[in-house]
């Protein structure tokens, strides 16, 4: 391998167009885009049109005229396409630990009628920080225990204490991708609930939800929505089917979830489908900058959509393991991603006992953004809808150099920022 | 009084300049600030710089170098200089609906603690459906009654079963102002917590939150945040000492409230004060639009804030009354909105037995835009910042001439729309 073959990579992969539609700085290799992803060249023109003429011109009758009143939908059935689910099953709102709270709620509340003995949460010990605030806090209104595993325990504890096993789908640290099929039968077959949280998932690797119970995701990582773009909630359809809210009920009965907001009645009565975990306003210009993130994902529909991502992703990070396994020999970084393809989401990790928050900040210097997971993971994200092969060249290159050279050890690389 | 007279009030009124700081379009007297604030002319050019710069250019960066990570509370100190709180008590997160589930579990958590005796939350009948939905859901979840009666009578309801009374200050349908210091008073002498809804205060109307509990408000009304934007929390800074989370507690915990939230611990530990009211991951181009609107209110401040904003509030919503009672006499406009000037807000509202939506409608296709809320009241709200005497006089010539050509009986001016 070297750089001329990963050029000529590029020049062959069919996914290539895709990156055309992606403002992308000078003299950067993003592989960040699982902590934010890049800007969309549509976006900018978008999100304009929605201030300067929806909101500037047009004022208050948008949400008639221009459907601002139906995005929390129409977003979500773009994201459906994208998670394996159906039109009417999602809704765009909120933040992913928003929802989260709510589809746990609504599975917790679930599981309170129909098996009040079950009063156990499961979940990894690793999982992303808020999923676990989020959880611990609904633990500790109800009393109930919130029970954090090792990745590789999670199997033993699927008993009839268990209320809902709550994963996200791909590790943020490591990359680990758990097997959600496998885990939801498992789950089902104990007789709890799952919750899924598929921040690193979609958009990056093929989901299949199937008989899951409920899902939550993140709009401004692999879906290009922008900083702190809003998030999406999943429901199988059996638990929204049901109007009676002993069936289903989620706290955040917010006016935008109710069945009739514009009739402005006292009383709550929950709207029908997924459509109940709607809370709040919309925030308009956040949605129609996440729409078109979502629309660059799914340009790649006709090139063979999920499943080519995936085929792309897994020869990027192959690549880029390969590189840096074979290039770095001996500076102490190990792999934390699975080896095997299966388990792998669209990103890798390398662990290093001492100087990983200085190696990142060196890199970054050079233009090569990844970042760092405390207390010692150097992470990089590999979206295959705008990283090339050469990309990945480049950036081992760098790192290469970063660590022959011994420049990380320089003070000013270990200067932390407050968000690392 | 007569269109010349107005003119005149303008050319005298020290805050018209403020008008130049909007973009209003052609042709619309615009009454429905108080549904959603005009675009201001700064927002544009300040959110294509978050997109193209801060997101496109310097991408995941930015979080640290444009001080996306500190939005929260650099927002929430500039609303806290509106609504006479002080720097560090105010964030801005969420909506307005999110927020207030988080203060309401808050102030009933600390009920819970102090006397568990207390098992009413008090509100207004007639208070915004959402704040009502929301009260309804926690009081469902913790077997606690929500006792909804008339503003008249809540003073006689703060007995030793109230826990919270949960007010909105500005009533969204008459305008109705309540008594934010008397109320705050009586009720903590009755032992119990205050939680105050400024969604039709915050930029509209000084307000005292003094001694109160908890309060939210709206980024999208007066604040001209634009269309679902973000919204804002208050805590007392008495509660927000405590670090103890039996003494503050709120469920929404999410990582951005965290004490550390880039240590990426697994338990959590809420921020120190008002910041632990923070969830998700701040949406930042909303945020951004959000700070140009509280900056187009904050810009009042020279020409003497929020106090002259109010005297020209009621300057205009006095002169559209006494318009309207002389103009439109006979015309079956019945006044829902206080004749005293200490309790209006900056809205006037008629009622109308029938037409009442076809009225509004008809005055929509002239140009003047205020709404309708069911079952038979025409809202009008007063932006003292972008609204002229001459508007008011034109609106009300507008619909003295749609209520005398009985134009408003046309059939197409009854087809309801999605959102009325």
């Amino acid at each position: 391998m070297n750089r001329q073959r990963c050029l000529a990579l590029d020049a062959e992969d069919p996914l290539a167009p895709l990156r055309a539609q992606f403002e992308l700085p000078e003299g950067v290799i993003y592989l960040d885009g699982n902590s934010l992803g890049v800007l969309p060249r549509a976006t900018a023109s978008r999100v304009q049109q929605v201030v300067a003429e929806e909101w500037g011109r047009d004022l208050i009758r948008s949400w008639n005229t221009a459907g601002w009143i139906h995005m929390p939908q129409r977003l979500g059935d773009k994201i459906a396409a994208l998670i394996g689910a159906n039109a009417g099953e999602v809704v765009v709102a909120d933040s992913t630990s928003v929802n989260l709270f709510k589809v746990l709620s609504a599975a917790l509340n679930l599981v309170r009628e129909r098996a009040p003995q079950r009063t156990v949460i499961v979940s990894e010990r690793h999982n992303f920080p808020t999923d676990l605030y989020i959880a611990e806090s609904l633990a500790r209104e109800r009393g109930l225990e919130l029970r954090l595993v090792d990745a590789d325990a999670i199997a033993g504890q699927l008993d009839d204490t268990l209320a809902v096993l709550m994963l996200t789908h791909v590790n943020y640290r490591t990359g680990r991708m758990h097997a959600m099929d496998e885990l939801t039968a498992a789950a089902h077959a104990a007789g709890a609930l799952v919750v899924w949280d598929l921040a690193h998932s979609a958009g990056a690797v093929p989901v299949s939800l199937g008989a899951a119970d409920f899902a939550v995701g993140c709009g401004y990582k692999y879906l290009n929505g922008g900083p702190g773009a809003p998030a999406f909630a999943w429901a199988h359809p059996r638990h929204t089917a049901h109007m009676d809210t002993k069936q289903l009920w989620q706290p955040l009965s917010g006016w935008m979830g109710h069945a009739a907001p514009f009739e402005f009645v006292p009383h709550y009565q929950p709207a029908a489908g997924v459509s109940r975990f709607v809370c709040g306003t919309p925030p308009v210009l956040a949605m129609a900058a996440l729409e078109c993130g979502i629309d660059s994902v799914l340009a790649a529909e006709p090139l063979g959509g999920m499943a080519a991502l995936r085929r792309k992703s897994l020869a990027l990070t192959e690549l880029f393991i390969q590189l840096v396994e074979e290039r770095c020999a001996g500076q102490g970084l190990a792999l934390q991603t699975p080896r095997d393809l299966q388990w792998r989401g669209s990103q890798v990790s390398f662990s290093r006992e001492d100087g990983g928050y200085a190696i990142v900040q060196a890199l970054i210097e050079r233009g090569v953004i990844g970042d760092f997971r405390a207390p010692d993971l150097l992470r990089f994200g590999f979206t295959p809808l705008y990283t090339r092969f050469v990309d990945v060249w480049d950036a081992v290159e760098h790192l290469v150099q970063v660590m022959k050279s011994g420049e990380w050890r320089e003070a000013r690389f270990n200067q932390r920022a407050a968000v690392t």
